[in-house]
């Protein structure tokens, strides 16, 4: 496979080029929307009851032109290497027999879970807003009997009994379409799992991947909890040098071209953990091309790749600045999804891409719902994980997703909600760029508008405080994160981020996340931070700052 | 502390001495479910706000009288004692600042939670059955906005946003009360989180306690699923001997006192993992003096014992046989709570042990979600654990289940739905011992009647086999599995739950569970069982069965 092209066409894939023996064969055209029921017809009878054993293989279209994913043994831990699949789940298979009474597997009876239904209020396609909810929001109902009683492919008595490590097929069913209407990977036998969040995956691959000593790459400044769940395993981050599109493949190349083993005390490095979209803290978003060249990058050095992605969908509309009308929200789905920056999965023709999905920033990180889309062999470790651990989603949260999504909205309904998401962060963002421009003097504070995400990250021109070189940057940056708190805000203060702990500050940020607080209390926010920072560096008000 | 008598009053506490500086104080009387009201009156403002910071230590009673734990530092391995507290987590103590404004955590606004409440049917208090419920169950309403507007303590704004490691303040506060209502721990520093499930929570002790090559003591047939969630940390199991009331102190003892390394290939084990009530697989249940020894030696050892107790809940009513009109079920929640075996957490002045409870065998196990009592060092350890892996149960599971648990039925409804249980599953014993004593020849099977559990253990006269001495133990097995899927019935092979692998067999079980099928589907299944059985053993039916 030739390494991606350096200027491709805007808007199209990823320039995945198929592999077939048989060249005359007619590819069929990419799942959408509207191709789900079809693609469900072709799968056979829906096999979705208690505890059913369950595979991707099952809900995605075949394509067996495109290639098959390299073999990762060679990456494997030694803990993932010796999991073997339970015993007792073995003997799942005689249950298939007509007739059998099964007194073998210690799954309590629904007759005693005291939920006769569930009703769930929930916006109608279109009408997405709380209030429009309250109003003409529809009332879904899941029952316990469902399926028996034919409404419904998921009710409380499969949902509420145990359940496999790959979640219910009736979730899986719905996040593999989704995977593939999105991402359609370029390799044959990826997969998805359903599992409790992304932070439990990344626990989980961390122990699937990584032996004690080992390092783990990312950007320089990354999500802390990433660095936090691997250092009492022993595993160390190593930070790479970023730009306004993220990680910057050249140093990652010779980060990696320059590896010694003796030197770095671990050998050289083959998992690379990226945040793609959106990035936390930074707020940067690789483009088409920078994702191609990070990839070919990887694959140079048979790297797995880790991309964590809960900020896809909140790629927002351009930034239009404070005056000019906001950019146009895509039309149709398909200007919508081209909208979206490829995914790494997306240009993934190895299968050396394991991708984080959540809901958690879309739906609600309540709901402790996720999935990765990986390759078969790794997906099948990764179960053999789940199975003696965290298992699989609670059954409430799989029954309420799957009627919301899957039932009620249906893909193309998600979509729109998705598309009202990225209206609403788009906002959200325009408000405090807004107040960043109107409140923070330009000669200390410095920002770039985030494409995606939650977060933005303003630089401070350490280099203009009084005492600069005479005290720590980490020093200043608490005096400023103090005088702040002092004014009655909180921002994060950009070294809690680095990827390498105890190293040298020789910048300073600050993260700030439009996320959550209302926009005048956001507004408010900046302007107290402003006072606080102008305080720290003894700052004269003047004439640059429009009020 | 002197270890407890051999000769106890019957349905008592266990005989713990309260120690105190202070003699002459007066102790206050144990909690019960009358005495919560006041209980929360005396904790003050309850906190349960998004993500909110919370302890067990806010919703005990206090009780400086008992002595503290012991600590555990020499038994934390090498991962969990590097395990830091979040930096970002760290943060929120800023939050309680009046009038702050946080950009500071990646929370997203409740906004956007496409909820706008739910609607749960469940039973009225003593109107249990899923029939009853249908007719007679109450519509319970949850809310997104229900604390503010003053109609819970608990939300789906709350509930689905990001949580805690320790699980909601809500949930953690109704188990405490549970736990010191039903176990009254005799030390001090108990406290109690809300995890995701038993499985997890033992895969994490395990990572806790034990490094490569450690071993961990069980029952000699134990839960299939503790032995391989072990196993690929490099734990292994070694079994205790058992008799009819479950693992045997005086083996455990000489296992223990008679340790060599050398010969072990591993140092001396310090962790105990027992199933006290209901004994998956055995379905044996150690009674109040067995529990009392098998402290005794953890003290003598100094163990750590690790109490599974899904099956505590399923203690049944005396088994009557088939022609006695049943025991009368307990008529006050103080009877009942006598009628149950104390738990080994009842009598742990030292700290030793680390209960998982669940819902899973008395709710339902889709909730995911239970939690585990131990020691506040072994219980913040454990937490430091979950924020960088699972986090908390699903908000869908943890808010429905308070608004049934804590709000609608209260700890005496509550207390009246086990005592619900209690009868549902002593039937469904008694069906499957009434269909053993008619269709198995008492020459080739002999059971107890359970006292708790979901299991039926039944074993074979391995020695009347004609290839016995001939053939091996797992063969004659293998055989009566296969001839029992021939007649259309699975019951498990008691080698699958071997606390040892690759131990040759000298005795034959099977494992039968009365807790899903329907009540004539398992007296079928049993007959057929018998089937298969007498046709293994070339067996000639004759008068000694009554049909």
């Amino acid at each position: 496979m030739a390494p991606p092209s350096k200027d491709p066409p805007n808007h199209q894939d990823a320039d995945v080029r198929a592999v077939t023996d048989t060249p005359t064969v007619e590819l069929p055209s990419a799942l959408t929307c509207a191709g789900v029921p079809a693609r469900r017809l072709k799968s056979g009878v829906f096999n979705g009851g208690v505890a059913a054993a369950t595979s991707s293989e099952f809900f995605k279209s075949k394509s067996l032109w495109k290639p098959l994913a390299n073999k990762w043994d060679h990456r494997l831990s030694k803990e993932s290497k010796s999991r073997k699949a339970s015993s007792l789940k073995g003997a799942a298979k005689y249950l298939a027999k007509p007739g059998i009474i099964s007194l073998g597997g210690g799954l309590p009876s629904s007759d005693y879970f005291p939920f006769e239904h569930i009703e769930i209020r929930v916006p109608t396609v279109g009408q997405f807003s709380e209030e429009e909810t309250k109003i003409n929001g529809q009332d879904v109902r899941i029952g316990k009997h469902d399926v028996p009683e034919g409404k419904s492919a998921f009710d409380l008595a499969i949902a509420l009994n145990y359940g496999q490590g790959t979640g219910s097929a009736q979730m899986l069913r719905f996040v593999t379409e989704h995977t593939e209407i999105v991402h359609n990977p370029p390799y044959q036998d990826w997969q998805c799992i359903v599992d409790v969040g992304s932070t439990y995956a990344l626990d989980t691959l961390y122990r699937m991947f990584c032996e004690r000593g080992d390092y783990v790459i990312s950007e320089e400044y990354t999500f802390a909890t990433a660095v936090e769940t691997a250092a009492p395993l022993g595993v160390k981050f190593l930070g790479v040098k970023i730009d306004d599109e993220g990680l910057i493949p050249e140093d990652l190349d010779q980060l990696l071209e320059n590896w010694d083993d003796q030197a770095r005390g671990g050998r050289k490095p083959y998992v690379l953990y990226t945040v793609p979209s959106g990035q936390n803290p930074t707020g940067s978003t690789q483009g088409r091309v920078r994702r191609q060249e990070i990839y070919r990058v990887a694959q140079k050095h048979d790297l797995l790749i880790i991309e964590d992605e809960p900020y896809y969908f909140l790629q927002m509309q351009p930034y239009t600045g404070p005056n000019a009308p906001p950019a146009p929200l895509p039309a149709t789905h398909e200007e919508f999804l081209n909208s979206l920056v490829p995914s790494l999965l997306k240009m993934d023709v190895d299968g050396r891409v394991i991708r984080m999905d959540s809901f958690s920033k879309v739906i609600s990180p309540g709901s402790r719902l996720g999935w990765i889309t990986a390759t078969s062999q790794i997906c099948e470790r990764f179960i053999r994980n789940c199975e003696v651990s965290a298992q699989n989603p609670s059954g409430f949260s799989q029954v309420i997703l799957h009627r919301l999504l899957d039932e009620h909205w249906g893909h193309a309904g998600y979509l729109d909600w998705l598309i009202f998401i990225r209206k609403e962060y788009t906002q959200r963002r325009d408000i405090i760029l807004q107040a960043c421009e109107k409140y923070l003097p330009k000669e200390l504070a410095s920002w770039n508008p985030p494409a995606a995400g939650m977060f933005q990250w303003i630089k401070i021109a350490v280099e203009k405080h009084p005492d600069f070189g005479k005290r720590e940057v980490v020093d200043i940056e608490d005096d400023i994160f103090q005088a702040s708190v002092g004014e009655c805000v909180l921002l994060s203060p950009g070294s809690w981020f680095a990827a390498e702990r105890g190293v040298k500050h020789t910048a300073l940020f600050f993260r700030a996340t439009f996320a959550a607080a209302a926009g005048p209390d956001m507004t408010e926010a900046i302007r107290r931070f402003s006072v606080a920072l102008k305080r720290v560096f003894k700052w004269e008000e003047n004439e640059q700052i429009s009020v």
